[in-house]
């Protein structure tokens, strides 16, 4: 079974708890507007992290479901409330959650989704002691992700921002729920406090490495293959850790910040000259190998595991970050 | 010493956790818009009522001041994401965080004041499961309030809300999170499940005469004692349960939704004659027994306890739920 085939087949109980777990109650539409970005798809990467990573421990998958349920629904709340600050009418090919209800839907949509999750977490069947600890992660995860985002939006009026004020926004806003993500799933599937932090850094590391890869593969890979306008970062003007390295060596592709629409911008061409420039200025290749370089040291804090198939399935999903074109 | 003074010595300590458990750290901005409100003041009730409930059960208050902290950034969490909702943009005589920080900030500092909730009354010092079952119970205190603002918003644009669906909304916008506050406070003072629940029943009876007689105090307490303008649910034409019960008699103040400007409009001639009208209509009256009759039943809930200091201090706050003037 391939890896993708692996995440697949993991997201299946997820998705038959999440039903379970997040059903439509009265008041509906708080529900519905809750579940619509869940419902709307997902890889479900970060429950596949999680219950991978209590089974690489020894532990069992099943008791760890609700905790993966929990981190789904956290990483959907951290969606949905960015997709209002952000001002961004679009999720996962679907209008995003306050385009349909409005700004105040968005809000309570997301504060609902956060408060399912740690209820889920708190109320699921397992050692209560593993829970808490669980659920103390999960929102310390959280004021992370908040750091994370203030950050980004901060980043977004001033004129130079480094890469490694750029590196702690990522590791902030998406790399430390992977973290939490494969922490969780140690602690519960019964690891002790050396393996759970080893494979803490495992999640982190990997997470760092799939964002940074994600200003790549937006660049590189054609819009059949990854649901979205190739180049879009580019002819939006987003300051990737890609472009931050540009600027340093004065490499700006012609169509940067440009916009892309009809009337012309935004064409092959310009995503062609795009490669071009960056791939002179050495900025995809920096980039290429510092997303290759967090992900292997991700890796090796599988170390500390014996040898079984679930550690093996745990680095093939770190590579995946990479190769994923989806 | 008065209830009030009590009250006052129980906010001291809490304070004190306030300033240690949610400093400002990097980034500041973030920190400073999510203290903003809870340093803006507010009388701490539900940390009292989580305290003195601890006490009554025969704990000790010390133990259960990070979930009183707890309790009191969730009840803040709620303003400031509802101010952004309501478009409200001054909150205990300041602006509002979004006034200051914009919409976005406002977002994250309620988002960040939650998770910090969670946080820390999961790594507080006290027995797990307690802990484990307190942290349940504020996430769905969490949800259902979420539902009570769903509720809320829906109201407005309908053309008739009911007395039962009023109280429905406020029980869950107000009542539960007191519920909670005296249930948590229970848990972890050690009491049992059945003494626990009485106390949730405790909270969320006067947190429904509390919410109630809220209307009453808007109406007849002037500017200089309650520190916002005397009427201005009548001027605002807000669907108070008061409202309501005028709207079925058909006793509607002439200054209802007339707003309240200096061209004249609400004044003092205008809080008489509405008085007069919810007087005649027997709105005032239907309110404060309904007030009264919460209150009073809350109360009857602590028969389960021995009798004790703390068990009458639980009395005398439900009362001064009613009698508190500011």
């Amino acid at each position: 079974m391939t890896v993708v085939d692996e995440i697949k087949k993991k997201s299946v109980p997820v998705d038959e708890a999440i039903e379970k777990l997040l059903p439509v109650t009265e008041p509906a539409g708080l529900y519905e507007a809750s579940r619509h970005i869940v419902k709307a798809g997902g890889k479900r990467l970060r429950p596949a992290v999680l219950l991978t990573s209590a089974e690489a421990v020894g532990g069992c998958a099943d008791s760890a479901i609700p905790a993966a349920v929990a981190v789904e629904l956290m990483h959907t709340f951290t969606l949905v409330h960015d997709d209002i600050m952000d001002n961004d009418p679009v999720r996962r090919g679907l209008p995003a959650v306050h385009t349909l209800w409005g700004e105040a839907g968005g809000i309570l949509a997301g504060d609902t989704l956060y408060s399912k999750a740690i209820e889920i977490i708190t109320e699921s069947d397992s050692d209560p002691v593993r829970l808490l600890k669980s659920a103390n992660i999960l929102s310390r995860t959280c004021v992370g992700v908040c750091e994370g985002q203030w950050l980004d939006i901060d980043f977004e009026t001033r004129d130079i921002v480094s890469a490694g004020e750029y590196l702690e926004m990522i590791e902030k806003k998406t790399a430390i729920l992977f973290g939490a993500a494969a922490q969780i799933g140690a602690i519960i599937g019964g690891a002790d406090e050396k393996v759970a932090q080893a494979m803490y850094d495992y999640g982190r590391l990997v997470g760092l490495g799939f964002q940074i890869y994600d200003d790549v593969l937006d660049l590189v890979t054609p819009e059949e293959v990854l649901g979205k306008r190739q180049g879009s970062d580019i002819f939006e003007g987003k300051r990737t850790l890609l472009m931050i390295h540009a600027s340093e060596k004065g490499a700006i592709p012609r169509a940067f910040g440009k916009g892309a629409d009809s009337s012309g911008s935004g064409t092959k061409e310009d995503i062609e000259e795009a490669i071009r420039v960056l791939t002179d200025s050495g900025s995809l290749a920096y980039v290429k190998d510092l997303a290759v370089g967090f992900v292997e040291e991700g890796k090796a804090k599988l170390d500390i595991l014996p040898d079984s198939p679930k550690k093996q399935l745990l680095k093939d999903m770190a590579d995946y970050m990479l190769y994923r074109t989806y």
